[in-house]
């Protein structure tokens, strides 16, 4: 055997009879493969798939070895090669478990019928004991309809399942929350709201995510309206308290008072049109934005913002910078006046670079890799959550991002996002902020 | 201090801060109350909530405890007074867990973005990847509307909760599926279905639970019409199922051919109807049902089966007699033919006691308390899951009776439920059942 450098995953199905597998391993062994570990991932009756690790020379020979596989004929065939991304993702990354086992009738009678008859009959009678004999209150639906997914666009719910299932993860891990993903197959604003409003008691709140604009905007309105719990549309506002958060600790470092200042923030589509609002919110002086669609900026000046004429005129009128248009290289070095902070926050490309932006003269300067909305949405839940509140509100984001900022190193714009003391004292402020503002 | 026989728990919030549970635990020791264990249910930054199991003299005793600690003020308050069935249901039966741990930024690029991108994109190209990728396949809704929560009625979802979560308990165990929980705002069969529709493409299956009689039909038969997945009203053909197996197993017992004879079934609501629809598809010689409701009725007759006229009639006609009223008493021994097999099976009263009918000369009797649907579903939904298929039919839903069936001791009406094989077994049978009617 040579030694073999290219290392993928093979999903095999084989008829779930002696002997097939065998026939699998042979067509690898004969083209040269070599097998690594393998994992069963479904065992049916009739079929059994399996993923199966395979060393080789390259792409071609991967591929000559998933033909070979493919004439075996029996009903043998190969549904997927992987690699080690795939393979995380494989078989879905969430499951509703069981918090408990039932290991006798008793346990049957207690969580079952008939037991369960009287949990039923006294949150009838005081609804408010749904809190402590269910998991609404510790749930929340990640609702998408799959039109604006990471930067993918209108790729689809199923197609999105997998940010859905990566919230949900996101979810359990750092605020024990129970993330629920719902995929719609609508993606008509009004049929949003109904669906929405028809399943929405099964849950303490609502995140929508990767919903596009201009719907986001209506949808997220009109749900916060009318449902009397927490929703939130991840990438507006979670977006933008991790972004307020990284100006705060940018201004920081570069010696400039945000208060004082007026920021522009070129393009207003859902993250750039919430980041504007949330820093009028925090009272900012001004708030000069710009972007190709009229509709968008009108919107910015509906909530209060002022419009620029130009990209060069808000260059040259604002303080702090803040990107979010998806267009690489954007903003030319000779636009960046001096002591001016800059956050260009498009990926994987950034509006400038940031050594470009600190050699033309920015004061502070940075790209969006590590303005990640990991740092708000589980703590912003759970505060939520704790708190019982009824919704979202402007004190309870800004409480978020100051608390982002307290946990961040002297020197860094973010916290580590895997630090779980980041997730808690964001939920922390949350909870006080909603508890304070009752 | 005096023994105590006398336990329940109590949910108590104190807010966070020293000395608030000590006030408790005095309140409790000054009146003679002895603290046994306690349980951290929530901490949250402001309160806490805790389940503290008291020992005392008896009702009014626990009764004077609450109030004391109500009394305290400070915020302090008792939620809740628990005993060992609600204490199994605190804070929920289930959990969207994730099935991976992050621990490093590079299980983050892998789980979460960028990494995920590739995973989307992928199954943009090719959605049966979704499959493979994501648990899209592995997962069911539990879907109520909360007009038909066990035998109390229309007591609204939120409610009916505990029911839905006992579901996904019994799914997690026997059939490693993640049952989602949906509960209904609507209960207009037009809107119950366009909800659905909206969300079915996040699940590889729906079951229908406890929605009201008659809507049920026009939502079952819609959403099975409509939707490329398989959909089952529990209430219904999972019941049926239970029932044909505990018949068969009956007619073994009491040596009648059950292929042979005529069955009376009494009360024709969503059980009853199904279950003679099913006996229908199994082959036998025919169905005599009655019901107050004319409606009722007719739906029998619609599907192939005739009405009695008379309960005394359908009592002479039948030589196997299903009960599913509600109406405990309602078959007089003297109605009683020689060599019956009666299975009476409303709870927690039967239409006629099982030893009642056997003095009267029935060859075969039972209630329904061991007729328990835990028998049906897990492996039905993992057995279509398993075969991919996209409906459930009657032969799927036969092999899985006959599977209930081979997997019952002699002797017995139905097998243990807590017995995985039993599961094992009905899931392979139905899929098994699928793939042959492909």
């Amino acid at each position: 055997m040579e030694s073999a450098e290219f290392m993928r995953n093979l999903i095999i199905e084989t008829p779930s009879s002696p002997g097939n597998f065998a026939k699998v391993a042979l067509a690898i062994g004969s083209l040269e493969g070599d097998i690594g570990d393998i994992q069963t991932i479904k065992i049916g009756t009739v079929s059994t798939i399996r993923d199966v690790s395979i060393h080789c020379k390259d792409e071609d020979h991967l591929l000559s070895i998933v033909e070979a596989i493919n004439h075996i004929g029996d009903g043998i065939s190969v549904h997927a090669v992987t690699d080690d991304v795939l393979q995380a993702h494989e078989g879905g990354k969430v499951h509703m478990k069981s918090r408990m086992e039932i290991r006798s009738l008793g346990d049957l009678r207690r969580v079952y019928t008939p037991g369960v008859a009287n949990v039923c009959e006294r949150i009838k009678k005081d609804p408010e004991q749904a809190n402590y004999f269910t998991g609404i209150s510790n749930s929340v639906a990640i609702v998408t309809d799959g039109t604006a997914i990471l930067g993918l666009g209108d790729i689809g719910p199923v197609a999105g399942m997998p940010v859905m299932e990566g919230k949900s993860v996101l979810f359990d891990q750092f605020a024990n929350i129970s993330g629920v993903p719902i995929l719609l197959s609508t993606t008509d604003p009004d049929e949003i709201v109904e669906t929405v409003k028809n399943i929405y008691q099964g849950f303490g709140g609502i995140l929508l995510e990767d919903i596009g604009s201009p719907h986001c905007f209506e949808v997220e309105d009109r749900l916060k309206k009318e449902l009397p719990i927490p929703v939130m549309h991840d990438d507006q506002h979670g977006t933008a308290v991790v972004t307020l958060a990284s100006i705060i600790s940018a201004c920081r470092q570069a010696g400039v008072k945000l208060s004082d200042s007026v920021v522009g923030q070129i393009g207003l589509g859902a993250a750039g049109l919430a980041i504007s609002r949330m820093l009028m919110a925090f009272g900012v002086k001004g708030v000069l934005g710009i972007d190709r669609d009229e509709a968008a900026c009108q919107r910015l000046v509906e909530h209060g913002g002022t419009t620029a004429k130009s990209l060069e005129e808000l260059m040259e009128t604002c303080d702090i910078i803040v990107a979010t248009t998806g267009v690489a290289g954007l903003i030319k070095p000779e636009m960046v006046r001096k002591g001016q902070v800059i956050l260009a926050l498009s990926n994987p490309n950034a509006e400038i670079e940031p050594a470009v932006a600190l050699k033309a003269g920015a004061a502070f300067a940075a790209d969006g890799r590590l303005v990640n909305n990991i740092l708000g949405f589980p703590g912003i839940f759970r505060g939520a959550l704790n708190a019982q509140a009824k919704e979202i509100t402007y004190p309870m984001l800004i409480a978020a991002a100051l608390a982002i900022v307290d946990s961040t190193k002297s020197g860094d714009l973010v916290p580590h996002p895997l630090d779980p003391s980041v997730h808690e004292n964001v939920a922390a402020a949350v909870e006080r902020a909603a508890l304070e503002s009752r």
